[in-house]
């Protein structure tokens, strides 16, 4: 259990294939975000045949709504979603640290403030090991401490440090609680944008066990492309290649073909429901608006080389006519296209690794989407 | 083409097969509304599921959004929507109206405001016909003048009186622009709570034509259910037995299980969605909100003797938490479960009367369904 198996590579970008206790995972993957336990707008059957192999679920969110105690009452999360696939929750550090919440920082943990309820929260190693077997996804993550975007080296620095500390505490609190034959815990690589202290990181973190994955986080947060591009190269060779890579809170699409290029197998992100829910779609030949005047009366699909369940069965034109209305069924249906083109990224990159043409396709692939894009 | 067959009946109860350009309708059955070319945050596929037979579009509202121009364009209201069955579209009549956004009646026809863009519009008999011709419906209504539930009886006279003549024209605008293979044109009877003027409304609306079915306008409008009940009562004998019969606006699950009682075939109501978003759900022991505490861990369906895809599938708990979280699939799942709830009534009661036990089966609905409501 847990193990992946790296079937071939091409440069960096590899294909494989990860053993998880609720099915397989083909990678490179994107993983959808369940926040609140739903993919936002959709249906887990929805996600399910939109070719999703393995959703995210928010630790951060199902503490504060419904709470873990809810969901182990009613069977975990797996059973409580009805989502019967692989499931990975992230620790609840991204949010205590990003949302704005904060109060208090100590070795300890965090103080947070609720964004619910405005009570007062705290967040640990230990808590949430605690939570995420409760919620008994497959993949559980470390609590790290997570630094703003642009954080100088001094802070980028304390939070890496403190995140090796506490990768030691979540590993003992998660051998405490956790069955390890149904969960495994997976480290976060951290560090900021500098090169030392990400290789210091990930030395760190090898040291401290044989992790059955590897997370890369602190990334995608406001820095230039190139630098997180740098930096993926730079941690490539040191990451075990026998392990999954988890580059976390990415991405974009353009973003998925470049990080599978620098030997990334897992991803996930936000930016497909939230801009779906904003009308924004994406397509081979670039981001489409879809509120756009000159959709108005269009026959023809979102995407015509798109197989989803949107582009197999709706015009362009009633789409944008649900988004001028504000009918609900419009977000839900861009969204769901969103989420299939991520998914199909990790489908078509893969296939091209295996048949020893990723370098070409990739290059394809950024050719065609980066000229259409009709802003 | 437009027949109807009755098959059998009950008292007053009928069960029928109505014939449409596209598709069969089972009566009676419930017509979900489709305000804007869309049934409230559903999918139609999902309203296809849920076994709807035949919904209902709004012509107002899809005048005003996207405009009859834009789906003319783009094939007609089924090919726009893709919901590939039977449709009946409104007149525009009850929303002018009702929306407070009236600005003039005349006889030539009524001058609004549209509450999308403030801008003044105008809809007559003719421009109704019009614009249904273009939506393309199976089904079109009549024009009518509609008065508000509690109208005194010099302004119902008055409704009724002008309804008559717009229906007259009406049918020689409907006459002049419709292919009469493919859509047919239905009358609506009013005249308030005053049964004479109901009455006159009927016999004036029978001289005007052999219509291919009867719509029962302006109840289900404040006035107590008993006055309805009446209303329905006193017309039943005179509506022509070998065409369907259709109540406007109506209902909740007891609306229908009494209007079928009286000889309805069909109904149509936004109770279903609207209550579905406020987490409001119909149940066989009446209803549920499905908001409350105690529903927190609850890990049973809705209604376990409910066959929709909602109580398949997933707990009450998971959906009190989705409406908590304000998760939109939560609106989705209920509303869906709510269509299919009135759905089925249609067609337990048709099986009902088919068996000639309608009488013991409205009986013992009307016994649970009251008895468990928890408000």
């Amino acid at each position: 259990m847990f193990d992946y198996q790296l079937i071939r590579t091409e440069g960096a970008a590899r294909a494989g294939l990860l053993h998880l206790p609720h099915g397989l995972v083909e990678t490179p993957a994107f993983m959808p975000v369940g926040t609140l336990g739903a993919v936002r707008g959709l249906h887990p059957g929805e996600v399910d045949r939109a070719g999703a192999q393995i959703i995210l679920g928010n630790t951060y969110h199902l503490h504060l709504r419904p709470g873990e105690d809810v969901i182990r009452q009613l069977g975990g999360l797996h059973r409580f979603t009805t989502w019967s696939k692989p499931m990975l929750t992230d620790s609840g550090g991204f949010q205590v640290f990003s949302l704005e919440t904060l109060r208090k920082i100590s070795e300890q943990g965090v103080e947070f403030t609720s964004h619910v309820d405005g009570g007062a929260r705290f967040l640990s190693p230990e808590k949430a090991m605690e939570i995420q077997w409760a919620l008994g996804a497959d993949i559980a993550m470390a609590f790290d401490h997570v630094v703003p975007g642009g954080a100088a080296r001094e802070l980028a620095e304390e939070g890496m440090e403190r995140s090796l500390r506490w990768l030691e505490r979540s590993r003992t609190a998660h051998q405490a609680v956790a069955d390890p034959s149904r969960q495994t815990l997976w480290p976060i690589v951290q560090g900021g944008t500098f090169a030392d202290l990400r290789r210091r990181s990930l030395t760190g973190t090898l040291n401290l066990g044989d992790w059955t994955g590897t997370a890369i986080g602190g990334l995608s947060v406001g820095e230039p492309k190139p630098v997180m591009h740098r930096i993926l190269e730079e941690l490539e060779p040191d990451l075990p290649r026998g392990r999954p890579r988890y580059l976390m809170g990415v991405g974009f699409p353009e973003d998925l073909v470049e990080g599978i290029a620098r030997g990334v197998d897992l991803f996930d992100c936000v930016a497909a429901t939230r801009n779906g829910r904003h009308g924004s779609a994406w397509t081979m030949t670039g981001r489409v608006n879809i509120r756009k005047a000159t959709n108005r009366t269009a026959e023809g699909p979102l995407d015509p080389t798109c197989d989803c369940e949107t582009c197999a069965r709706f015009s362009r034109g009633y789409l944008r006519h649900l988004f001028a209305a504000e009918e609900m069924l419009g977000l839900r249906l861009v969204s769901l296209h969103n989420i299939r083109f991520l998914v199909r990224i990790g489908e078509q990159a893969r296939a091209a690794i295996l048949d020893g043409r990723f370098a070409s396709w990739r290059q394809d692939w950024l050719e065609r989407y980066t000229r259409g894009d009709d802003g």
